[in-house]
């Protein structure tokens, strides 16, 4: 297979980080990427090339080409954080001429070089082979969010308590772990913020679903809470629903926080409950997880592919968008709720 | 000694918690507690009955008779959570009775009979027994501000870095604090709300000492957590002084609130800090700590006690104030800074 020496991609109009707060949805592609031409990069040492095939958007590329996410954007380069593809070129180490040939699911983590593109480089030892009965929407959706849903639901098991609580309770990556928690006899509590989402929460897992919007939320959280006791608290929302949430939990309680889709300020309502209750506020991010934890990551990426293998777990698509029909397609199709919007080069 | 029937006392008129804030500091005694006539206790079981001599007022105790701390108020006992004094009854178990006659340090803890009393009831096992060397007012204030400087301290020098920051760096606590970490060679950065606190606070051990009302406050804090990478904040204030200075702390700090001197909002300013930066934001309490590590616990009791008796520590005494005078004479007391206040039964 022949590289080219030019290929297109969506590359990066900011450089950085941004100096102002933007919402966390993609109101338009035209402030923070453009449609261009960029030349093929050159893997080198441990690095593949890979033949994008699909590549996802999630939460975090929208923040991360905003500036809003932290790591820093470079000016030009080609966006995107994962995807799946073949390897066609690999740099001269052995983990990495290993993977010639081979679909891979890849994330492209610090390496500059995304996968809104029609090539993308990514580090060898982080890729995952693919085995045939993985749908490539499936496989450009495996390590992001299937991760993500294993790594914290261990935090939950470690914890022990069967009940936890989530925001953004409809997202993929919330109703990837209420499958794994309801499998093990774990009682998911989602927040959602919309009706018509509570059936869907309560079909992926979910013990109990909430609508954060419902004048009887507040009522509601409590009772569940006094009869649950649930210690961990997954959010990706913070802001004021996840200070009303975390006030209301009991002793020892963990409030992680894994994204910031509320760009209100986040505060501490009750200081107190961190002296005399023990409560602790966290983060929670992939790349440290896996630098931590490196036995738990081969554990996490053969569950995973098994999962989407074995059927127990399939991404939702909203749409599949031709990289050149991007830049006018992607801000209404992830404005749909519900499902993932893939990018095919 | 007879024990009369009846005794004197700083009784509690509020009961449970305030349903509102208020400031920190005691504009009034009257609004909280009054002098009044009460039953002498009965010591049971582990428990001990101390003629009080002296008896501390923390900022926990101004707390406390608020409504504001975290244990709920008994209306009509005495108030008051430390002193010294002669245990003069003990319950039937021996590690009470073993305390008769002996001039100790006590902690009231969860015994509802308070310090601001001509009697107090506190259990045996929390007890101090004082040599000869130690002042009434260091061994009235030897609980509550000594164990958790020496508690607080261990956990900097677990941590490893040199260099932590303090807020309220003028208080009893903060001196006793930067003494200890001064002499094994550690580096406080003591924050302070007033110039003439400057000085006293780099005698008492502060390597940096600044004030949070100063213009160029920002500029200096950012200047030395560049240079010194502190990862502790010790913090006894909270509100927006804390927020501002845990946001210019580096990757895997930790904002260890013990106190809440502010009574605004606590805000985090940068959730994303907690996901990209591993930074965590949690308590201290010394009774959580005495329960959680009784080795350390019985380590610091003895620490504490040396230091008071060669004179590496001693209590800066604003005033002693009669139990008569005390409804009259705490406030303005009180208001006067850098010292403690006590009450003598």
């Amino acid at each position: 297979m022949a590289i080219p020496t030019q290929m297109h991609a969506l590359l990066l109009k900011g450089d950085g980080y941004a100096s102002t707060r933007s919402p966390s949805n993609l109101e338009a592609m035209q402030p923070y990427v453009e449609y261009g031409s960029i030349e093929v990069p050159a893997p080198k040492g441990k690095q593949v090339l890979i033949k994008v095939s699909r590549a996802s958007i999630n939460p975090s590329d929208v923040m991360f080409v905003k500036g809003l996410y932290g790591q820093p954007r470079m000016q030009g380069r080609p966006a995107g954080f994962e995807g799946v593809g073949t390897v066609v070129a690999a740099g001269e180490e052995p983990v990495a001429q290993g993977l010639m040939g081979k679909r891979i699911a890849f994330a492209t983590g610090l390496s500059n070089w995304g996968a809104w593109a029609e090539y993308a480089i990514a580090d060898a030892p982080g890729c995952i082979p693919l085995v045939d009965g993985v749908r490539d929407e499936d496989g450009a959706a495996m390590i992001v969010n299937p991760l993500t849903a294993l790594a914290m639901f261990g935090i939950v098991k470690d914890e022990g308590e069967k009940a936890f609580i989530m925001t953004a309770g409809a997202s993929q990556l919330s109703k990837l772990t209420m499958n794994v928690a309801r499998e093990e006899g774990f009682r998911p509590i989602a927040i959602v913020r919309r009706d018509d989402q509570l059936k869907l929460v309560e079909e992926a897992g979910a013990a109990y679903a909430l609508n954060a919007e419902s004048p009887e939320f507040r009522h509601r959280l409590r009772e569940i809470i006094k009869a649950e006791q649930p210690r961990i608290f997954l959010d990706a929302v913070t802001g004021p629903l996840a200070t009303t949430i975390f006030h209301e939990m009991p002793r020892r309680s963990r409030w992680i926080v894994y994204g910031r889709l509320d760009q209100e300020t986040t505060a501490i309502r009750e200081p107190g409950q961190l002296i005399f209750m023990s409560k602790v506020v966290e983060g929670f991010w992939l790349p440290e997880w896996m630098r931590k934890s490196p036995e738990r990551r081969v554990e996490a990426v053969m569950a995973a592919q098994k999962r989407f293998a074995d059927g127990r777990w399939k991404t939702d698509v909203t749409a599949v968008v031709p990289l050149a029909e991007a830049m006018a397609r992607v801000p209404q199709e992830l404005a749909k709720p519900n499902g993932k919007v893939f990018i095919a080069p």
